[in-house]
């Protein structure tokens, strides 16, 4: 950010008075350009005992596998994010059956809202942001072509508690450690 | 919106080739300004059968009650902006127990995350956000003194739940219907 998106000014760096960190400031008007964490808002399309994958058409990580997530748009609602972007890169139709994992993304500024869903048919396929759209059962997921930790960590949780026949909320946090990221759970 | 950011040229509204909605996008750098609902992260937290209450100082809602929650910031997680909120707001410091209330509130780009936490020590106070802070037992909630919707919808949930001994993630929407506001569940 270099200029004020209200007067076109030239933008500072400094703590406002009253605040206690740096924010964007115009030096010409005074607006001050906050800025926050985005959500990412996806399901977990679910049809029998196999899950709705779609391959990536677009970077980053094209060609690797995910689940339909996206950015949350100003106007909606979480869950109708996670239904649009279900639609979109899937052309797929959902029901959602609850809010399933949360994961926070601090070091890119985002955070991951999952939800369960049941796929209502199979008419489905790929959108203009995937390559191919595939029904996986367990056995078939390709943990090794996955585009996201936040996907393989919502499928592990799914096909443990699968196993347990209860699906609660999970929360946890991927951050960065050194030159690496890891998960921790916070729930 | 008016200016880019990136060169300081103007601003049209358009849709970018591959989108399906109006973005801010520079007529000089093509830059797409996307913008993204907001987070805000906070607290309900207990101390035995009582309830932390703070008393805003700050527009909106000057002088009406609330729990402690603010918008998250970058760099941080959504237990990390609740603790971080209830420690501005009420110089107290809390355990969390866990997500308990999401609300989106799609006509405002805000999503409401409320965590259940537990009070750790009755050394408290407000914070300059803050005229008064205080602890508050079910027949003392200030109903038509609070300041938001979110709120009394969190605490409704929170006494009900509290008599039925469980305390399950509730979701919903404050939609605008007409001339005014209702609320949805939709867990």
């Amino acid at each position: 950010m270099k200029f004020c998106s209200e007067c076109g000014a030239g933008i500072n760096i400094q703590i406002p008075p009253g605040d206690d960190r740096q924010r964007y400031v115009c030096n010409h008007c005074g607006f001050i350009h906050y800025q926050n964490p985005r959500i990412v808002a996806g399901s977990l399309p679910v049809w029998k005992d196999q899950i709705l994958l779609c391959r990536r058409a677009i970077e980053p990580r094209y060609g690797l596998w995910t689940l339909p997530a996206g950015f949350m748009e100003l106007g909606e609602t979480t869950l109708e994010a996670a239904i649009r972007e279900t639609r979109e890169e899937a052309n797929a139709r959902i029901q959602i059956k609850g809010l399933y994992v949360v994961i926070n993304l601090p070091e890119v500024n985002q955070v991951y809202m999952m939800f369960r869903a049941e796929l209502l048919n199979l008419d489905f396929g790929p959108g203009t942001e995937s390559l191919d759209v595939r029904l996986c059962r367990e056995a078939d997921i390709p943990w090794d072509e996955l585009a996201f930790g936040t996907i393989r960590h919502t499928l592990n949780y799914y096909f443990n508690d699968r196993r347990e026949g209860a699906f609660p909320l999970h929360m946890g946090d991927i951050v960065k450690e050194g030159d690496h990221f890891s998960y921790r759970s916070s729930s």
